[in-house]
Order: C-alpha cells, then structure tokens, then sequence
C-alpha cells in the first residue's frame, strides 16, 4: 500500500484527516510539530490518536517560531475568548502563526520525499476558519504545484499529491464522516488555551467552533471542558 | 528603507545575495539555518558575514531534518569527492537535502510576516546547480505564488517578491559582482566537507564548482583549500 504523510496536530481535524487517509487506502505516516505553542498537550492528544490509529510510523518535530514573535498561539498576546460567531468570522485571528501551514506543509514535503511517498494530507478547513489565508483551496493548490517544482519525485514525474480532505466540510460534517470511521474525538484537544492538565477551556474560538460542531452533529463532545458546559 | 529577509548560508552565493539586496536599497535581516548539516562550520561563516556586512537582525533557526534522513549533507551517505564537470551536471546529486529550499524559505516567509516584509532573497543558482529541482527559476515563481496566498500581506494586496538575483548568473558572475560590491570572500565557506577547524576540502561539488567560479572570474579565491590548490 502507498504511504501517505498526514500531518497531525492532535485536534479534531487532522484525527479525522488521518482516518480519511486510511480509508482511502494509504498506509499513514504521521508528522507533529512542537512549535512553541502554548497549547503543547496537543503533542499528548497527538501520540494517543496516532496510538488509536495503529499509526506505525510517527515523527514529531521540533520547530521553534517563538524567535520571529506575533501570534497569541506562540507569543504573549492573550487568546480572545467569548467572540461571537460575527467576530470569528471576521479577519484573521490573533491567533493566526506567521506561515504555519506552509512551515508545516514543507516539513512534509521532506519527510514524503525521504520515504517515497507523493501523497501529503492535511485537515485544513475553509469553512470554519475563514479568516486563516493558508486554509484555502487557492493556498493548497499553489503548495502542491510548488511542491511538484521543488522534489525529484515532481522532475522524475511522479505527481505530489496535497488532499485536504476536509476544505469543504462544515465542523459538523467532519465530526459525522469521523465518528462513521471509528474516530476517538475523546482523544483529540482542539483548544487554543487549555489548563496545564489538559482541560479545555471552553472559550476560545476553537472551542467554540468545536462545540458548534458537536451540536451541530447532533452528537455529544466527549471532552470535558473548564467552563460554559 | 524597506526590510527584507537575507536566506544566509555563510557561503559565497548568500553572502553576494545579501550585498545585492543592501544594494538594491533594502535593510536586510538575516536568517540561517543549523539543520544538522554536516557543514555547522558554515554557521560561523554566516555570523562573520552578516557582521562585516553590518546586519542589524541575524536570526539562526534550528530544524532538524536528520529525523527524516535522506541526503549526504544531513546523513551518513558519503560527500562525493573528484567529480568531473559532467557527473557534477549530471542528475540530482546526493547532497540533495529534500524540501531544503522550501523549509528556509517558509521560516523566511515567516519571518518576513512578522517584520512586515515584502521582500525575500535568496541566493539560488540555475546555471552552475542545475541537478536540485528548487533552484529553478519556474520553482521560484511557483514559491512567490504560493507565499502570495499563504500570508496577510498577499491577502491584504501587498504583493510578496521572492528576489533571486543570482539565478541566472554563472559562478565567475557572482564573484565579480560580489566583488564590485565589496564582499569579503574571505569569511565565507562553501565546503560540503570541512575539516573540524573549518578548511575546505578542495574536492566536493562546492569546492570545486567555487574554484572554478574564481578561476573564471580572473580573481584569487581567498579561501585556503586542505588539498587540490
């Protein structure tokens, strides 16, 4: 079976990312970043849901964008709490990392040339996260073109594939498709802003959009969170 | 005057890439890279040259791309020694790093985000490297495209350039004209395969592809070179 690398964060998304990739009949080989994030028990939720998954390869690399500073996920600027749907959905969030995706796509693109493989998935969503410019369709298409330009596997003529599988789903699709293909979303932290032991807060725009979905779904969360149960 | 972002290596063609950009009127920031390579004298080299070219921000990163393994320059295959000009020209050499381009530039689109740059050079070469697929002028293009849709500034209408003045230049080229802007070629370093205290083998694609750079440019090289002078 052909090996594709899934990048997982450890969040709702790429857990359902992954399953999709193995549904498609890739065998998954799983790429976690330790970004100097605040949120770092998403490395945790990370090892468990590739555990879940029977992921038999999972690289976890250290990146450190804390040097370069502006965004509330890797600096000082607090993480917004209680916005409403109108203000999440409009402009880029504080919480946007300078080139993140594309830091994180290019690791891939290193790791799926060393093992062979010309197919990257990645679980990112236009829908619910809009205000993000490298969660789009346009972004993902010009990464793959790219890629195929930058690899011998694009010179030798063998297509680099990038799927994201999930662009087009709402929170609640992707929580349905997930929970249909086995999926533990107990073991998955979407939270920008969890306690130290783990707990999400409940406020954040991740969480929000998160319990959104759930309800949206029709399916109870199985996370626990601090507040606003 | 405007910011860019210097991709500096400490080898010859970054050191001219960041005069050139000095010269184009820019004030340059730049940024290295310890990616586990052999070659860490090469960071030494990337401190003297931003001093003596009076950069006021030098950032050096990180990454670890030996987790993934994959080329001579981060692994334990063997830097080729003695090629002649035509296997030099021929096929994708084994001192390949996978995605290394797109991984310094991502950080360097990064780092440009958050200095509110528009502007990134690098100092890529077409002519004398034309075995690595991401020194192409169409992988440069297709780089600037995709940084374009990744960021705030493309989002916003202030169009990211992705400068690479040296693409099309031969090795003697960016000599003469690094030399016409004052570079000391002195403090850089090009070899693939250094002694512990920093001399260049005089053998490797780099060594030789530079000795012939000066030779063509009817210049001395200032380097001191272990064999082959």
């Amino acid at each position: 079976m052909a090996v594709a690398v899934v990048l997982l964060s450890g969040g709702l998304d790429s857990a359902t990312a992954l399953a999709l990739a193995r549904a498609e009949g890739f065998t998954p080989a799983a790429l976690t970043f330790r970004y100097g994030q605040r949120h770092a028990v998403e490395i945790d939720a990370a090892r468990r849901v590739a555990a879940a998954q029977r992921v038999a390869r999972h690289e976890i690399v250290d990146i450190d964008l804390r040097a370069f500073g502006g965004s509330a996920l890797t600096g000082d600027i607090a993480v917004p709490k209680d916005r409403g749907d109108d203000e999440i959905a409009d402009g880029i969030p504080v919480t946007y990392v300078p080139a993140r995706n594309t830091i994180m796509l290019s690791f891939a693109l290193a790791f799926a040339e060393v093992l062979g493989s010309t197919d990257i998935f990645v679980g990112v969503n236009a829908v619910d996260y809009s205000g993000y410019p490298d969660c789009r369709p346009e972004y993902v298409a010009a990464f793959e073109r790219m890629a195929n330009l930058a690899t011998k596997a694009g010179i030798e003529g063998r297509r680099l594939r990038l799927h994201a599988p999930l662009i087009a789903f709402t929170k609640g699709e992707i929580i349905r498709r997930g929970l249909a293909l086995g999926v533990d979303y107990a073991l998955t932290c979407s939270c920008y802003d969890p306690t130290p032991s783990g707990v999400a807060c409940g406020r954040c725009d991740a969480c929000r959009l998160r319990r959104k979905g759930f309800a949206e779904a029709g399916r109870k969360d199985p996370v626990a969170y601090a507040e606003g149960q």
